[in-house]
């Protein structure tokens, strides 16, 4: 494989930390529809996320999320009270990472290591130190520094500001097919996670590597 | 009701005309899969023409839905070849209409009517002149003609361009929340045609107006 990769850049939810591990938390309190709670409520994160780039609102991740749970309640008609609000929050603050992150991390130990996620601070710290990532990391990205979310490209260019690194020095690791497609038109190296054989969308781009998990983007090493 | 509403402008896929009567083409293509076809095609088509404004990578929203056809055939591995590819996209430049569209544009003769929609030229034009709206209509404004999708604000003040008008003399009519949203965010009074009882979205805003269908906002003549 020819190429001069310098960073490894990571999407963290959905890539690094199993965003449906909510779901439990989401039966606990609904008894019968957490798997429903957990995927309307993703659905709804990532379109209110869009849908605030392009009117110009921006909020928070964290805001956003909050935003798209309350949805998701109303929309299912269960009733979400303060507690059960901050019970299925704190869940969000503690997602379950991917089995193989710590190993492959540690692998990597020799090239520039990074988060580049649409979660704002408040969201991504809790994670990374709780998993004690931070000491394999150099840097967590947040989008909410210059409040762009993925996928403009001006968000895929703080990653050049913060690593110092070209674009064809990156390779950019998602199992989201709308940020593997916004990170490729931008100029990086992509590498798909698919773990569940979904296909990729017909954005007019296509990933340089496609893994069923994280040990796949070793070959890039 | 105090206001000083001069011109109504009605979104077009899924306020004036039926994105799911392309379903019938759909099953005689794909026989017992039309309804989940229809469905499919029509979210990709909208998540598509989001995620290409926010990469900078804008095609015509008939290339948009072009692509959205193919994303959604691949996903259902069913085969779509080139002349079920023309069927399907023929019946999307002839959907059908709701009944009251035209009594409803007939009652508001007195007023600036115009159709404001993500949808370019080649798709708007087939369908307004085979139902004759076009003799009750003063314009019908695209995006393309800026290469802005909604629900970015620069979109909606293309109306405002084309009709010689203010926001607050624009009454935006839809059926689609998001468009509700960036329409009342950008400052139109807004009325949510509510057809299948669903809830609004979680994005800071709400419609001036909710009617069960186009009749409803002749409260506003």
């Amino acid at each position: 494989m020819v190429h001069s990769v310098k960073a490894f850049v990571f999407d963290a939810y959905g890539t690094l930390f199993d965003v449906y591990s909510v779901q439990k938390a989401c039966e606990e309190c609904f008894s019968g529809k957490g798997e429903e709670i957990s995927k309307i409520w993703r659905q709804k994160q990532l379109e209110y996320s869009f849908l605030r780039q392009l009117m110009g609102r921006y909020r928070t991740f964290l805001e956003v999320t909050k935003d798209a749970l309350r949805y998701t309640c109303n929309k299912l008609e269960v009733p979400l009270d303060d507690q059960k609000e901050e019970k299925l929050i704190n869940a969000y603050l503690r997602l379950t990472p991917y089995e193989e992150v710590q190993q492959v991390l540690k692998k990597l130990e020799n090239k520039t290591l990074a988060i580049f996620s649409n979660g704002s601070r408040d969201m991504l710290e809790p994670l990374v130190n709780q998993y004690e990532f931070s000491s394999l990391l150099d840097c967590v990205i947040s989008v909410d520094d210059i409040k762009q979310f993925k996928p403009t490209p001006a968000s895929y260019a703080l990653v050049l500001d913060r690593l110092g690194v070209n674009r064809e020095e990156v390779l950019f690791i998602s199992s989201n097919t709308w940020d593997i497609s916004g990170a490729k038109s931008f100029g990086f190296y992509t590498a798909w996670i698919n773990r569940t054989g979904e296909i990729m969308d017909e954005l007019g781009v296509r990933p340089d590597g496609i893994y069923n998990d994280l040990r796949g983007i070793l070959e890039w090493k």
